[in-house]
């Protein structure tokens, strides 16, 4: 690849924002019904466009061998017939959700006879930055677009090609229903300044999705001035009470653990009450002791047989059979520890006192406080949400799963008959 | 004042940051009418200190004077019993308000039985970072405080030991009201790197609020690796349609830009229908030409006097009598227009057809949109929201004026059964 001046690669941003924003205008004033033709037009285009999108992926993966990729990575990069159809058909499910835009959110008359009404508008324009797999094209893309918003991508390197001919496809579909050129964009240069380009463009692009490991998230988040929404990592909790149903409590810590321990609503962190802990962590370790490696300090190494771990290690995200294990006073000191060690993602409670479970869900800062149930379910398909762009670790603007709803902001109409101050 | 080294400078706040997020835990389950309480505390505590105030407000003043401060900045700076009651009061009137805590915002059964709650909860730590007037000392720690956050103030360097006696205050009755100490907190250096230190210190501040300048606020923007809410100028625009009520139109252009145009919700530009432009425009000048600068382009000075303005100065926010005037060819143009230059802030369309009221509604990308009324109602208290920290010009989290609630975010809560996926 020839290199690109910086100033070129600005000035051609520059354009895609200029073309983002003109699109999302259009996109933002368009009717339920003629988005849903939107979003299905899409997953036409991509059936129709499959020998392309295949040919483009071929050269990704011939590229991919050449430079050593894992066969895991090939085996995620990998796009056949299924997964483009399964593309497809994720666009169409997004199209049949509900619209979250223009609800009115509420309305207030005021003495002077103002009336003001709170209505659901689209952000705008979303720059997604992701990596690896290339279906997050299509799938970020459709959510984005429901909630009535332009995308400006950024996918992996080792996908370029694949990304390329699916936004190709998507922006193609958009042109035809009517939208100006640039409702679906992937940045063209694999240079990674021009990451550092797209989230400082904040004349055109109103918010930042960074999808991908810790270090990707820090480094757009040390340099955007474009509101970014994060999905860190998930350092779970479930924390099992002395007053625990063990038949309960061994389930679900089992599920939270065993049944998908690569994602991030797994557990990572199990919290004990020391009254129970010896009987508990016993049973525990009957249980999946054979394919979990248990971590912890010397209290729990006189339970079970554990690797040694202390403070330093209590933040640890395995994503992978193993799984620390903390002993604890009482629910205070449960309490504490957790807020202190988890990602703000999603703890448990296992408990049949109500008292503790109601303690529990107000001290807990983080999206999702569970009691008595596994925290797998955090996920905008469980949450009944539809089909989710990302589970926000942040603060601001949304929490927990986002859909298309969590990707819509608001503005004030104000009605009068002249009033002035 | 001596030289401060970084790392002690670091490592102090990262103290601060600590206990804030301890006395936030606490703060996040007081009752209402306990943060009522505080909130009363808090106004009791500052009119104790009054002569402690008026002190330490003499420092600044008399440092102000040799810094060869303006009058007009002295004058901002002063405190006086009045001044300091006014604090006083505008903290009881928040403690009044409702609290936007721990409101269930939705509830969902899932077909599995589990049932998700949806509840308002406080942000956390906020960072507020402001310029001059010392009140906002009071008022900005008030609002965070009602809706359950602490706060990390940096006020203006001029205001440094004015806005240390009221903080002083401030905390002292959040701990006379069993919050750990360091509910309130003002960073004690003047030392500018200070505010690079508190805008990146994510692992305890969950939102920075600056308050200040468009430089202030790009210089925040650009550094933190911490959600910032924005609250940029005011460019804002009324579009006078070719159906306006002449009468409304007269008033609302006068009231929009000169009731007080040194504030951001004031008139900057007015757009005007072609086919009214010569009559409305020679009665607008008529009116108010004689305290209010025009400016405008050739089209514009063969109907008036005025200075020649073009493109590049359509963006330009006066805060003083003075306004740029813009000539379109129909209600396209004048939105085109305004969604190019204004700061999303405010706009109004005059028009007695409802047609092009609601074509005004749905185009136009600000956070308040106005028919047939001025500007000027863009404001907390307008809006019937009580105390407001800013308006956001920002697109993500909160738009418009930002109250209480506009300080909390959500979490969900999952009752469950013992279910597992």
């Amino acid at each position: 690849m020839t290199e690109i001046l910086l100033e070129d690669m600005q000035q051609a941003l520059e354009e895609m924002g200029k073309k983002a924003v003109s699109a999302s205008r259009v996109l933002a004033s368009m009717k339920t019904q003629d988005k849903r033709d939107l979003l299905n037009a899409m997953a036409d285009a991509i059936l129709e466009d499959t020998e392309k999108i295949k040919t483009a992926n071929a050269i990704d993966l011939e590229n991919g061998r050449k430079n050593g990729l894992s066969s895991a990575m090939l085996d995620r990069l990998a796009l056949d017939d299924k997964r483009i159809r399964g593309m497809a058909d994720g666009l169409r499910t997004v199209a049949a959700e509900d619209d979250p835009v223009g609800k009115i959110l509420s309305t207030t008359e005021r003495p002077n006879g103002l009336k003001i009404e709170k209505i659901s508008v689209p952000v705008g324009v979303i720059g997604i930055i992701y990596e690896s797999r290339p279906n997050v094209t299509a799938d970020a893309g459709g959510i984005c677009l429901m909630a009535g918003n332009t995308v400006i991508l950024r996918g992996g390197s080792e996908a370029f090609n694949s990304n390329q001919a699916i936004a190709t496809a998507m922006n193609r579909a958009g042109v035809a229903c009517g939208l100006p050129d640039g409702a679906v964009q992937l940045l063209p240069w694999t240079d990674r300044r021009a990451v550092t380009l797209l989230v400082t463009l904040d004349k055109y692009v109103d918010l930042i999705i960074p999808r991908g490991g810790e270090g990707l998230i820090r480094a757009v988040t040390r340099d955007a001035t474009i509101p970014v929404i994060k999905h860190y990592k998930g350092v779970c909790h479930t924390f099992v009470d002395k007053n625990a149903d063990f038949n309960k409590a061994l389930k679900i810590v089992e599920n939270a653990k065993c049944q998908r321990p690569g994602v991030c609503n797994a557990l990572e962190c199990l919290v004990v009450h020391r009254e129970i802990a010896d009987d508990f962590l016993k049973k525990l370790y009957e249980l999946i002791g054979d394919k979990v490696k248990m971590h912890g300090d010397a209290e729990v190494r006189k339970i079970l047989p554990a690797i040694e771990a202390g403070e330093p290690d209590y933040n640890t995200e395995f994503l992978d059979y193993a799984m620390n294990i903390k002993i604890v006073a009482d629910i205070d000191e449960a309490i504490a520890h957790i807020n202190t060690f988890s990602s703000k993602h999603s703890e448990s409670i296992i408990t049949e006192c109500e008292e503790n479970a109601a303690k529990f869900f107000a001290a807990i800062d983080s999206s999702c406080v569970y009691h008595n149930a596994s925290t797998r379910f955090t996920d905008g398909g469980e949450f009944g949400m539809g089909a989710e762009i990302g589970i926000s670790t942040d603060k601001l603007h949304a929490r927990g799963p986002m859909g298309a709803k969590e990707l819509t902001i608001y503005k004030y109409i104000i009605h009068g008959e002249g009033q002035i101050r």
